[in-house]
């Protein structure tokens, strides 16, 4: 007997917010509303099978049970994944802190300097530290970020050669994303024993390894050069925290370093998230995926922060993209970033040192007790050899609660990092079998080797090192930044609902947090229970056979689905089906992801409706008939409606042999009511931190499973560490994704259950007809379904006003910013339109403040069109205004400052002002600076 | 061997730092500088005997080894502790929020809205539950709230009888407290069994509990008439959850309701601290001790909050004040208030009227299993009759992890609260050796007792019902307000200094937060050896033999302190000993709490130095010798000087048959280079949120042990449980006090060992020099010891400038919140000037953020004094300047607007707007209003 139920909770309306909104829209109920609203085609008309919803409590000892089934041993592991000490200032206000993890992604950069910031000092801790000249934002991990360096490699490369060159001593995960994403896109993967095997002849690029898996601290000058002299890329996969002492591979000339933050202060979360990285030389900066940050200038002239060259991303390239990342790793690599501004250069030696301290006393301890040590350089990971007693010393360490990295039968890898201590030490002396010395050794690295160069010299790095000092860094970043707990976020398509604190609890836990992604499996059954019972719990709510959670992010759900679309024809002998059809309302990174998995693109158009064009849909199939492969399509459509045509489009390709994928990032209008595994789809990925509330962090983590029906179960990705043997593609670094996440839908679904996940959609939908009805007037609302309805968002199509009046669909969107909002999704999928989701989690106070401030804009908009505001100098063109602005001395505008300052019913106390102005991003575009400015940049 | 030490984190200066602090202060080193500001007598040249400091994450360890030893058990103990849960958007968003537990107490209440607004939701949520008219900001737990309430009465009361009347059926706890407090004040408590015994014929006041420790529910109309007949006030100590479904005190005429809000969300934590509360009917709001929250307007006219009648406070009514509570349980009383405003009144009514079935079905059970059960309407407490059995029934719950109440051999008390399930009642069936019925039973409360009256009807308590509104409700408060996560808070003689995270983050653990302060002792010690630690390494800090947690809060600590003094006395047949000398410059606490030990005060002189005036100390010694007890003196000084007297005024005093008693409060500039304990002092109490990082909350949780020399260990407070057994005073009503906060402090020694401690106090009085030093020839500094140096605190004299100018200290106070501060502490411990504490855990930058701040506002001040701005419109009588106010269509004032709101280099980006312009406090003192405000007086 539970006294409340969490959905009362987590669903903003209340009952007599659902009866006026009904009213609003014309329904008596939520359930006629759904019913006229979704095609009974589609319709699924049965009760989920999800066991009975917990109360907050209960799910909270659901989950203390599953994590104490997880053992937390001293992780010497190594590969990628190291012990670390998230400093808890930055644990507690950051990770647990809503006004960072419930951000948006920084498209809004006058609200989003905070994080934009944050961003910028990880952008140059990474170009620091590598030596390289530009950073991006972050990377979804090592493994995928070192296959973008190599699809960066080969558009770069002058050479044509197919062949990519891979060192052995490569993190064997990495090795297996490489070769995933080259088999569809036909690059040749070699791995090759650099110390011993000669590279070929010709080759694009070659990956490197620095330190190696082994340990192994080599000098790449040579290979470097052998590279270049080919007209090959050379791409560093490097330690971060080794570069603190190390040379960096920018001082070799090297092009490309890519890798991982994660041991900069974020847990190993049985695998993720963390932020990996990428850093490139100058001139390869313009070609790098994924978010970067730049600085530009704002209406007054002022530094500010945006994304930078965001003309290069796949939502504008489409087909033409090179990579389908999306999203990035914000969170994650903000709390990478403030580690390096907390510890400071000095800090982060001394780390860097002690670590290297204490691999060092353990080969000195092995050596003394007769053990053979390989005997090459190494900074934190020493390879024993061990002929024929690998698996003992192994199980002997685990036994003291440590685990080794088995290389193979004769070898035994120990990794120290900044957790290692003398008793760990000890333990692994006494699963070797020898006493150890424990004392002080000799510890330098090679000379030839050693850094010179200085890292980390911007003041931010040098400043915020008591915990006074960082805790308020942290805030006064937080408080530039607009997130969920500050007001709505009416994303289209970006579902910004409630994450709620239960929710986010267990991640923090340590039973969770401190696992390494290759802990042996009998450390983690409370791990796989829950994996297993969220695999099975989100198979039932989208009507689907398998789940896999490998993907962490939704662009690489859409891989993974494509390309088990790709291997399931293959297997049937139909390898010559590649086309792949994609409406032209589709998101990019479809088409984008479908190029990756080695598919042509084919649109397919969209009538007045904005529907499918089942008319071009037939031409299209028949023109492509034998070669089809799949079509990818949005349900709800891009445009929020329900479209009629689903069960048909689904009938026609599969008449035409192909196969249909359903994107699911509009899931929340579908939960409950309809499952795309049972209305005709083979294959989706789901957006966790879209409908299974995963906090969007800022622009990250992201988790994207695969579901598919059961024909399509063989071809799911498989074990990194295993993708050799079994075939299956590795879409991430680590088994189980962004695992360390995964607690969070866990705990959602058991606590809505059924009956909750079934209400939060329809209350979704509702709120958005409200929405729409509420605006009509207004705004023309563009597409609908049945009976006018929409689904779970509307567009509000400004095309008009703009051609009558000059105002913008910007100008709206930073004059909601003066009103207290963020903006709604702009100009996708329409150019020149908002699209508006408001979720379910939002009451009616805040919807009805969000649907008054869009009217009131409007009336803004008519002034400027009546000529009693002029169209270059009135509130929404200067629209954000800052409280610098609003009380500047002089005031040259034609209407009052209070216009300006406080529109409609803004509270004046509680007033979130934006710290810049409008920001000039093409100014940033042509004057690319993607690091820190100096602080006298600020200074007015 | 740890990478760094907690130390470097928690004091703010780095060398560099130091270096250039210690050059403008004209020392080479801090060791010297201590060695001239300390006088040699008091000098202590030893090394702390502590344990090597440990890392932030091996204290962690040890804290979770602690922990471990630590049983979770149910409890169904009852007697004003219950199990709650927590609302986890609360706990995340107030107790783990920097923003709420590092605020200070709201004196300067522009800048302190939120916290005052949620401490009006508060005060509301008890008068209306009680109905009464007035309930203050809260008290420090029930049993002090009891006898606050007792001494209340007798100040109303037209009886002069010394007769107090209290209910047999009161909670034993709380009848110790009165007992205790009322033992030197000259009441006679009479505890009566009301059902059987007659009412004396006269007497001042009554104590009644309802629904009693027994869980009976009785009507208690005629004994209210009965009370008032004979000019006696009514207390009743209310259980507020029982309330929502009971008739309320203040419905049949009793004058004060006294309790706790611990069931409102805030965890046991074996103790405290929660909220007590304390309501009065109309009448006696004036009378009220404590802190009180009331509306008044700002400049603008608009509403706004602040702490009412502070004319009242003891500080100010020094030897004539009637109570000593200085601070309030804000933390825990914004918790309580924001448990309200979330489950609103339909809400606590189903969380009552499960509870109560919850005992229904229990009671049946016994019942039914041939139990007996006292056979009285209860709530949620049952006392069950079995003769020869209780023990060994409360035996055989305890092994199904039960703790019930043994009331005594033949009777068993077991209490329902939120938490309690069907498992728990058949654990407890089972322990009675009974079947148990489960199902539904008849439930209803008695009609005549039946609440019928509405409740929590201000919007606010209906509106925050979905966790993303009451995230935003929390979020939007917090912002209101300034905290040490902005900006450096100098408070003299308050000791803002860092509240590091780790140090917080056990308090939130289960096993030191859901353990009831009775559970058995085999159940707690984790916490008992912590608090022996904590005890022993506090007593080595400051040379004592012997401490104790119990009082929590300074102002009780130093009422036991002096008891024990008291005792000491009579216990040598000295009981005659009444007089307590006391400084002029002491704080005002230390007079009322001599007078609340029933002793008399007799003001000794300062010089004009500040320094205790030896020779007036020896006339008054002369005067008072046979009667003297004791002396009380602040050390260093209020004014912050390490007076070279100190000595030979313990001398002198000892002399004379008198005790010493040293004020702990300013402990800050002591720790590692002077014990009281060994310089002379008999008695002291420190402040843990003080000197030893417990968090000032907003103003409560505070701690307050009390030191002793082995002499004086025989008197320290008892356990209230069996204080009348040991003859020892219940000076709180836990017997380790507010226990579930020390973990702070605990970390605290732990982490920064000796080493770290005593340089953290010399790093303290190097800002505090350093700022006397950048400032005085701006504003003269007041007071100084040895070489003009001044302790950990300086004082500004702008006596000088306010003649010279009219500009107030007030002025400048709000003035500082222009340029980003918080304003030192005002008129303390002199009027007319700014006492300035920047503690050790300020760096060098935000020092000279507010020297300078300080020198710009003298320059303003200069202003004013020579006519360039005119006396009663600039920006010093203006301040602060709100956003709305600088953005106004309209600025009618002869300074630009830019100087109004970013004077001096105050960042414009990231300026802390307060939210209201000056508050007019006698306003709202000439018109009371005490709880929440309706929407409508905010609309402009």
């Amino acid at each position: 007997m539970s006294a409340e139920q969490f959905a009362d909770r987590h669903i903003g309306p209340d009952p007599d917010d659902e009866r006026r909104m009904l009213e609003t829209v014309g329904y008596g109920s939520v359930d006629e509303l759904m019913d006229a609203a979704i095609p009974e085609v589609i319709r699924w008309h049965g009760t989920l099978d999800l066991p009975a919803p917990a109360g907050e409590r209960e799910a909270l000892a659901e989950l203390r049970a599953l994590a104490a089934r997880n053992t937390v041993a001293v992780s010497m592991i190594g590969l990628g994944y190291h012990g670390t000490h998230t400093p808890a200032v930055i644990r507690r206000n950051v990770l647990e802190n809503p006004a960072w993890y419930t951000a948006y992604t920084p498209y809004q950069p006058e609200i989003s300097q905070g994080r934009l910031e944050a961003l910028l000092n990880f952008q140059t801790m990474v170009t620091d530290l590598t030596g390289l000249a530009t950073a991006n934002a972050s990377m979804l991990d090592e493994g995928t970020a070192a296959a973008e360096a190599m699809t960066l490699a080969r558009r770069a490369s002058k050479s044509r050669s197919p062949v990519y060159v891979v060192d052995a001593d490569a993190l064997p995960q990495t090795i297996a994303v490489i070769a995933s994403r080259a088999e569809p896109l036909g690059i040749d993967v070699r791995v090759l024993d650099l110390g011993a095997e000669e590279l070929p002849g010709e080759f694009f690029g070659l990956h490197l390894q620095y330190p190696g898996a082994s340990g192994a601290v080599r000098d790449h000058t040579a290979l470097v050069e052998a590279a270049h002299a080919v007209g090959a890329l050379v791409t560093v996969a490097a330690d971060l925290l080794a570069l603190t002492l190390l040379r960096p591979p920018g001082e070799i000339g090297v092009d490309i370093a890519a890798g991982t933050t994660q041991r900069f202060g974020v847990p190993m979360g049985f695998g993720g998230p963390h932020a990996g990285y990428l850093a490139v030389r100058a001139g390869l900066e313009r070609m790098l995926p994924g978010r970067l940050v730049g600085v530009s200038r704002d209406a007054d002239g002022n530094p500010a922060y945006r994304l930078a060259l965001q003309t290069r991303e796949q939502h504008i390239r489409r087909e033409k993209a090179t990579s389908n990342i999306c999203t990035a790793q914000v969170l994650l690599a903000v709390m990478a970033g403030m580690y390096a501004v907390y510890h400071g250069p000095d800090g982060l030696r001394a780390i860097a040192r002690r670590t290297h301290d204490m691999a060092a006393r353990l080969a000195a301890g092995l050596r003394a007790g007769g053990v053979e040590v390989t005997d090459v350089a190494f900074f934190d990971t020493v390879t024993a050899v061990v002929p024929g007693r690998a698996a003992e010393v192994v199980a002997a360490a685990a036994e003291r609660n440590v685990n080794l990295r088995l290389v193979d039968a004769d070898r035994v890898g120990v990794s120290c990092d900044e957790t290692t201590t003398g008793v760990h030490l000890r333990s692994v002396w006494a699963a070797f079998g020898v006493d150890g010395v424990d004392g002080d050794v000799d510890a330098t690295l090679p000379v030839t080797l050693a850094r010179t160069s200085d890292f980390l010299t911007h003041p931010v790095f040098r400043t915020h090192h008591s915990e006074t000092a960082m805790l308020r860094y942290l805030r006064r970043l937080s408080d530039f930044d607009y997130a969920l707990d500050r007001g709505m976020i009416p994303l289209g398509s970006c579902t910004m609902k409630l994450n709620a604190t239960t929710e986010m609890e267990a991640i923090t836990w340590p039973e969770f947090a401190h696992l390494h992604p290759f802990a042996p499996d009998a450390q983690t059954a409370g791990y796989r229970e829950l994996i297993g019972q969220l695999e099975a719990w989100l198979a039932e709510v989208t009507g689907y056979d398998a789940v896999s959670v490998q993907p962490n992010a939704g662009s690489q759900g859409e891989l993974a689905g494509l390309l088990a679309i790709r291997a399931y024809h293959r297997d049937r002998g139909a390898g010559h089906r590649d086309v792949c059809l994609i409406p032209s309302s589709a998101h990019g990174t479809n088409a984008a992801s479908a190029v990756m998995a080695g598919m042509r693109v084919v649109v397919v158009a969209c009538d007045a409706d904005g529907n499918v064009d089942l008319v071009d849909l037939d031409a299209k199939i028949d023109k492509h008939r034998d070669a089809l492969a799949a079509i990818m399509v949005t349900y709800p459509s891009t445009h929020g409606v329900y479209e009629t045509g689903i069960a048909s489009l689904c009938a026609k390709v599969h008449d035409a042999g192909g196969q249909v994928y359903v994107d699911g990032a509009n899931l929340n209008a579908l939960v409950g009511f309809a499952k795309p595994g049972k209305f005709g789809a083979d294959v989706s990925h789901l957006n966790l931190h879209k409908t299974f509330c995963i906090p969007h962090g800022g622009g990250g983590p992201g988790v994207g499973p695969v579901a598919v029906r059961a024909h399509l179960a063989p071809f799911l990705p498989g074990d990194p560490l295993g993708a050799h043997v079994d075939g299956k593609p590795a879409i991430s670094a680590a088994r189980y994704g962004s695992a360390g996440i995964l607690p969070i839908p866990w705990a959602y679904l058991r606590m809505m259950g059924a009956e909750g996940l079934t209400r939060a959609t329809g209350v979704a939908v509702l709120a958005a007809n409200y929405v729409a009805a509420r605006l009509r007037n207004h705004f023309p609302v563009l597409y609908a379904g049945n009976k006018g309805l929409v689904a779970h968002e509307c567009i509000l199509d400004l095309r008009p006003l703009t051609k009558a009046t000059g105002v913008s669909v910007d100008d709206v969107a930073k004059r909601l910013i003066d009103y207290g909002f963020h903006a709604p999704t702009m100009s996708f999928p329409v150019a020149g339109t908002l699209m508006v989701e408001p979720t379910e989690s939002e009451d009616l106070a805040e919807l009805d403040r969000f649907c008054d401030a869009m009217i009131a804009i409007r009336a803004e908009i008519d002034k400027v069109g009546s000529g009693e505001w002029p169209a270059g100098d009135n509130p929404l063109a200067n629209a954000p205004h800052t409280a610098a602005m609003v009380s500047g001395d002089e005031w040259p505008h034609p209407y009052p400052r209070s216009v300006g300052a406080y529109p409609g019913t803004v509270d004046r106390m509680a007033k979130y002002w934006p710290p810049v102005r409008r920001i000039d991003g093409a100014y940033g575009d042509r004057n690319l600076v993607c690091s820190c400015p100096s602080p006298e940049a600020f200074e007015s």
